[in-house]
């Protein structure tokens, strides 16, 4: 008689206004966690959340209930058991609401539950990881951080791309590319006797691994956590982070922006269509602009200039009067105040600068026949500046030798990769998005620390 | 006038008997690396692949074109261009051909390439793991990765589950699961000074944070890597893998056992659907009798038996004669010989033994009420033994605590996940699969380093 249905059903059943099926369905069966209970004289409210639906469920009970008593006290975060029946509220906020028949408490809840009805500061939540989910905000954001995952392997594998799980534990020391992490099983550092019989770190990219797939399959990807010890306390910096990381044969830095544009956009695409709640909830108590900037980026055309001429652009518009805080001159690594004003000030929307000086950017990164700069692409978007960089990968062993000679690199733990270039090597190029820093920006949501189910930070893991 | 076709493309095309469409294309462009160049006289053949397809392109060439005797040079192994006329031919084992008009090196191959025509035993191979995904086998097993991985999150997310990226670096060290690294910036053990400020490991299973968010989302999952630091040299372990982790609120072992059930099944029939080629040379040159082992897995339905039950039996074999090497007797630890024996020769198919002595399972499995087990199930499965095993969770606080004070665990680090059961705990369970194991046993891989792109094992860290 009772059928069991979870709260997202019957959303769904009752926005959907299947007169047939809504008829057939009187008396139902929920299970799911308290929000807030509120009695008032011979009835009460509960609103229940079971976890399939970012809404809630309104239970109403009244002192028909055979154990109305308790029911009054059921505290916030309890686990409870509901027969009902099943009523529509088509002209209420809520489409339906239930009208307990049975209630039964499946796990009380402590009275020093951290999370009570009132507001709670992001820093207080940080402190109890395991508990913050149950709340809205970050209920929405990991419900969120679930399907932009499921966003990038369908846009990825639906054009073939192959998903490969690069090594964690790698014996390359980073190629500069930050301070990691050791792997380690002893006490000390004779890494001889160590696990692996040598020193052994946590990876700090795919890349270079993924490359020597993408020599296999031509298009291919990784997506993965990632690692940097660097002890600095940011908002937009974290030890531990997932990483998306494409790799494609046979193309060169003008396919690369174009993929980056098309994974952008079908993202923002799949976010909206798969958690219209979740976006609603973001645009209306996070970040007002939220919907209205990532559909204008999803719309737009990403305009392509060269990192020269945004030199030059940034040097006329101080010309013009225009102050910024750090110099600008032509070798200078932009700030994110330069990004900003390129893309928000001149631009007015997504655009990628390219041709990097080669002093600043990586070594695997293909060198342009003017000898000073390198075919690399930064994505810079309104709101935060960078999004995600690629490049065209060097693919000439000579020239990849001298650069790393060049960069006082120690070649033999990068002879496998400098090999490459001799078995077969072609024209490739690849990019890396930094996932947590996306679903930021995708929710307007300020701290990555916030993003990351159990974030870890200098001097901070929390279980 | 040429039009770029990878060569899926084109096999489709071929294959599908489409007429209009195949008398449109008569001119293609392709890419690809050569497999084996056979010159013969006037007249040479290449076998181009291009990663995007299993099975080969038949390229023929002949001295007509301009660089002939270049082409008959091009080694095994070259990144190469090629322009040609599209041949149809519907009789012969490939259903077309290209006859060259333009073949352009792109990238030439190295006559000291380890890869030359003849067959490479599978240790050669692993000393080169960034090469060896060229040759049929590993190319093969490492698409099928990527599309098994696809079935895992398309199985879950297609009913709701949510993604969850659980730590790799924990404070929680290992719950007796097993040895385990640490995570490190420091020469020694003082780990007050450590990045952490304490002692950091890397994980074994994502069980325990999930297990959180499974109170919020009710149906969860992690997929991911985990680490043991074991100095076991065996073809089943690795000290880096990839596990799925899904846990279930409001249910319990039956409820779990079917999805384990539905997971498999799922998985099956998608790499049947997904990676037909590769399944087809699986089945032909590893193991003659993979497909017909996993069809009738996906077939069958998934028997139930409890551990004592198994006991029984095993005795009753014994006393007829079977010899087994490891003694049976209630509260032993079954062997893959026992395993083996129950699936493969009393059930004969699959077979979930429930219910094991509490001594020999983890602390958080949910105890029964003779006081003597828990509600564990492994699923067994003809061939190999054990697949994947799962248990419904202690969901009763002081139950949990009186086990954990039992197996002489310090509860601090632990204290968050007990609260768990004071904050609306409910009845809840999941299970874990050896990711890198189901994947040998859809292929008939017989060694772990086998199936992973860059295996790590002791004293074996490769790039």
């Amino acid at each position: 008689m009772f059928e069991f249905m979870t709260i997202r059903e019957l959303y769904e059943l009752c926005l959907s206004g299947d007169q047939v099926e809504q008829d057939s369905l009187e008396y139902v069966e929920l299970e799911g966690w308290v929000r807030t209970n509120r009695p008032s004289g011979k009835i009460g409210f509960i609103a229940l959340n079971d976890g399939t639906y970012f809404r809630n469920a309104q239970v109403v009970y009244s002192d028909n209930l055979k154990n109305f008593d308790e029911a009054k006290h059921i505290s916030t975060g309890s686990a409870i058991h509901v027969l009902g029946k099943l009523k529509y509220t088509p002209e209420a906020k809520q489409p339906f609401e239930i009208e307990a028949t049975e209630i039964e408490v499946e796990g009380a809840c402590d009275e020093d539950y951290p999370l009570q009805k009132k507001r709670h500061s992001f820093e207080y939540l940080r402190e109890i990881p395991h508990l913050r989910v149950r709340g809205n905000t970050f209920y929405a954001i990991f419900r969120l951080r679930s399907v932009l995952s499921m966003a990038i392997h369908e846009f990825f594998q639906s054009q073939g791309f192959v998903y490969v799980h690069t090594p964690i534990i790698t014996g390359n020391d980073g190629e500069g590319a930050g301070e990691m992490f050791r792997a380690t099983t002893i006490d000390d550092t004779d890494f001889e006797k160590d696990f692996f019989g040598k020193e052994a770190f946590l990876t700090v990219t795919g890349q270079l691994h993924v490359e020597a797939f993408a020599m296999a399959f031509r298009d291919v990807y990784t997506f993965g956590p990632a690692f940097r010890a660097e002890n600095s306390n940011t908002t937009r910096h974290a030890s531990e982070f997932w990483m998306v990381e494409p790799e494609i044969a046979f193309a060169d830095l003008a396919d690369d922006m174009d993929l980056m544009e098309d994974m952008i956009k079908y993202c923002i695409q799949y976010v909206l269509d798969n958690a219209p709640e979740e976006m609603k909830f973001f645009n209306q108590f996070i970040d007002k602009e939220c919907i209205n900037r990532i559909t204008k980026v999803r719309d737009s055309h990403f305009a392509r200039m060269t990192y020269t001429e945004a030199i030059n652009l940034l040097e006329e518009a101080i010309k013009k009067g225009h102050k910024f805080e750090n110099k600008v001159y032509w070798g200078v690594d932009l700030n994110s105040e330069h990004e900003r004003y390129i893309c928000e000030e001149i631009v007015k929307g997504p655009v990628f600068l390219t041709d990097y000086p080669k002093d600043i950017k990586a070594f695997y990164m293909r060198l342009n026949d003017d000898g000073k700069t390198v075919a690399a692409a930064d994505l810079l978007v309104p709101g935060v500046g960078e999004l995600c960089g690629g490049s065209q990968r060097e693919e000439r062993y000579d020239v990849l030798e001298k650069i790393m000679d060049e960069k006082g690199m120690t070649k033999d733990t990068l002879q496998w990769y400098m090999d490459l270039r001799r078995f077969g090597g072609c024209k490739h190029a690849g990019f890396g998005l930094g996932f947590d820093r996306f679903l930021m920006y995708l929710t307007g949501m300020e701290n990555i620390r916030d993003v990351e189910p159990f974030p870890r930070t200098p001097r901070n893991l929390k279980f």
